[in-house]
């Protein structure tokens, strides 16, 4: 299951699409917005009926968005929960209801939907996919948010229905932040999370078209092309890497460094967790990763550039390991094992420790100041992103992807949720492929660091390796990538 | 790979063995001695030649005690080294040389010997074993002492070469214990490092006295029959728990506990790594493991149970995870993926951080005073030694295999040596399979500890969890397991 390089090139008979520069050539990406809504009939052509199979965060999303988007079309979006779902009721205050029709047994549903989208969660899907792929229409056409169950197929030799297309949609940003963005986007056009798209299957010549439309009708500003493969890939590292488990990593190693060089909790919280997931995320956000460098006075700067030259190598390697066990599907055998384990042990939760308390009394004062850019922070933040950005670029993923999942995914979507709850809180409360990864590599980045990273930011910077980050194509492909969205921040609840 | 219960019931035409009582049942093993020296010809009958290949510390120790056990006896012991190896000058200067006809090409060797005791690097038997076994001259008998080799073959459908036996013998400690030990054994008999063996093949009907004879010729004390399943599993599990891993994730996160509550770093290490490596690991080895807690006054007995009481749940998850992972044969990919990766990115020290710093100065003051017993510590390290107890017995390995890999083995090889370098020092220094599992299960353990355990040591001790702890089988069989050696503290250079 390696990455191949792969076309990023396309063609579509509804949308105008755009040619991108990327670092070594250009990409086709479809820039997204509420003006196309009237071209989703035609991108939808054939689909009557779109069944949303699963009703967690992503669910939850996705099928709220699908539905506000096709309003007014034939086009009718349904609900499919498993027996005695707990999940009924709230898909019921949310206007699904089995009384008209948008809301019934997931087997049910999917065998009376033109396009069946799996938003379960990847124990339910490894489970039950085959029962599911039995019940499909003839042509339906099967939709994946994510390649899970490309890789689980792969770990049994098992294949996708023949006959049916196979097409992805992958939100870059949690279930809830696919809504709440979208939501914003009534006021300003073009608000919502990027989403890579992939054809798998496309027997019939629709899949571009129907992926494109999905993509839009979420609210996507931005789409670009991907394989399941590399959606897979990116998408199971970056979770383990700066999208989740670096980042818990990282605090937890500079909370106890501030604490031990004297701080008191609430500084040492302020200069580690909500630095990270405050001034120094929306630095990212707004001006790219290179001007949280720019933004520091000299004598910080040297700071950050010894944490930096510190830092890089030991996340490097780390993203290299955590990509070869993806790859291998060593990774996904772990969930499995771990699956199987946690029926008899439940996962303890992780937000017991003395900094979350200190995190809350953080949140309790935020409005009292402004924190700038806590240097040393900076430095091993911005290190661990740019390891990721290049690990993946050696390993042949498209721009796009990368700075998607490296960048925006992490700055956009979900440390904007860690600042509003907290870390931990997002470990405890993600997927659970996603938490246990983040529980498994979480605590090798913080290892590391402290036992390889920060001694070693006691000795000078290299030049070598901050002219590689001065110079990085990275840099060029975030600029590229952020003009094809609104200036929006999300806004947490 | 899953471990099957299996006899621990055996004969011997040439020792007399004893029965030993075990928790449910007895098992029968052989005591060990240089009296028994005398019987050792007619144990290795038929065999002129012994190869030791490979010369890392394990291949020293075994060449070293086999020749000097085996010295005016017939049989030869030769060591075996690949081309340009850069272990020769070291064997020269132990007495093996090219002249005398003891020191050889690998391959060479092994097509000249009755006995190929395997003690090469695991990464080298992986890539060169098919050579090995097709030089072996008919009826030579394969000797291994862990059971990696049958894990890497299974990994991918390998065999052993029919017609040959294959027999392990598993010294319980590291190669320089193994070689410190058998030389103290020449003043205080019996004196050595405890063994396993296995029969995985026996053609000829040889290989029950012939293990037993090289166990004996090693110095065992005690010598115990297992699989090679088994051993395999519990060498595996144990290094990446108490033995190494589970060591080094508690010494961190004490360190940083001790340190975050005011005590200098001095004090810190004291408290934390001086205090499992001396005055715990001592008590454990001269009384038992309850014998920790007994020792203590009554507040800080409260002080031990809390911390038992909370640690041991999350020490047993990762102890359980590490089982599965190593079963599955999840962990060796990791380890195989990680060799890979390794040529090209060399794996960086973990002895730069502070706290070793911290251990040089505790070194030096040493000779100044007695350390007492740290009730804390204590508690979460008998936890995790129990836990390994308990998941080892769950997953049915005999007692003489469980007390030797989670008791016996840490207190009088490691733990001393990790008290005169240090445990970052026998992290960066043990075998790359070790290594490796304790860089990726240290940290997991340091975490789990510092964001689960520790909080949770500020609540009540559970009195079912303390009740189970004081009536645990492991007590009798360590107790019995302590009758069959000299009391002699291995005395580190």
């Amino acid at each position: 299951m390696t990455s191949t390089p792969h076309s990023t090139t396309h063609t579509s008979r509804v949308f105008a699409l755009e040619t991108m520069d990327v670092p070594g050539g250009t990409e086709t990406i479809l820039r997204g917005g509420r003006h196309l809504f009237p071209l989703l009939p035609q991108a939808f052509e054939g689909i009557r009926r779109i069944g949303v199979i699963g009703w967690g965060p992503q669910g939850r999303a996705q099928a709220l968005n699908l539905r506000d988007s096709l309003a007014g079309t034939d086009i009718r979006v349904t609900v499919g929960l498993r027996p005695n779902s707990t999940s009924a009721a709230d898909a019921r205050a949310h206007g699904f209801t089995e009384a008209d029709g948008t809301l019934g047994d997931w087997l049910a549903v999917t065998a009376d939907s033109d396009l069946v989208i799996l938003l379960i969660a990847d124990a339910a899907l490894a489970a039950h996919h085959q029962e599911i792929f039995a019940t499909l229409e003839p042509g339906a056409v099967i939709g994946l948010s994510h390649g899970f169950l490309l890789g689980h197929l792969r770990s049994y030799g098992g294949e996708f229905p023949p006959g049916h297309g196979v097409i992805a949609v992958c939100p870059k940003g949690m279930g809830d932040s696919v809504r709440r963005l979208y939501e914003q986007g009534a006021e300003i056009n073009g608000a919502g999370i990027n989403s890579s798209f992939a054809v798998h299957a496309d027997p019939d010549g629709r899949a571009t078209d129907l992926a494109l439309g999905w993509s839009v009708a979420l609210g996507s500003p931005y789409t670009f092309r991907t394989t399941l493969d590399s959606e897979y890939l990116s998408d199971i590292v970056g979770e383990r890497a700066i999208l989740l488990g670096a980042v818990h990593g990282i605090v937890e190693s500079l909370y106890t460094r501030f604490r031990l060089a004297g701080d008191d909790e609430t500084t040492a919280y302020e200069k580690s967790c909500e630095n990270v997931t405050g001034p120094i995320a929306r630095t990212i956000s707004h001006e790219g990763i290179r001007a949280v460098r720019e933004g520091l006075a000299p004598a910080d700067r040297d700071t950050f550039d010894r944490a930096y030259t510190a830092t890089y190598r030991p996340a490097r390697d780390l993203v290299a390991e955590i990509y070869d066990e993806v790859a291998d599907g060593t990774e996904l055998r772990s969930v499995i094992l771990a699956e199987q384990r946690l029926g008899a042990r439940p996962m303890s939760g992780i937000s017991g420790s003395p900094m979350w308390a200190a995190g809350e009394r953080v949140r309790a004062r935020r409005a009292e100041r402004e924190l700038p850019v806590e240097p040393f922070t900076a430095g091993v933040f911005v290190a661990t992103m740019t390891a990721q950005i290049d690990e993946f670029a050696e390993r042949g993923h498209p721009w796009s992807e990368i700075v998607n999942e490296s960048v925006i995914e992490a700055v956009d979507s979900l440390l904007p949720y860690m600042r509003a709850r907290d870390v931990a809180y997002m470990v405890d409360n993600c997927s659970r492929t996603a938490r246990l990864g983040a529980r498994r590599w979480g605590p090798r980045f913080q290892s590391a660091y402290e036992q390889i990273a920060y001694p070693a930011a006691e000795l000078p910077a290299s030049d070598a390796l901050l002219a590689a980050f001065d110079t990085h194509p990275a840099h060029e492909a975030l600029a590229a990538a952020a003009k094809l969205r609104p200036s929006v921040d999300i806004s947490v609840a």
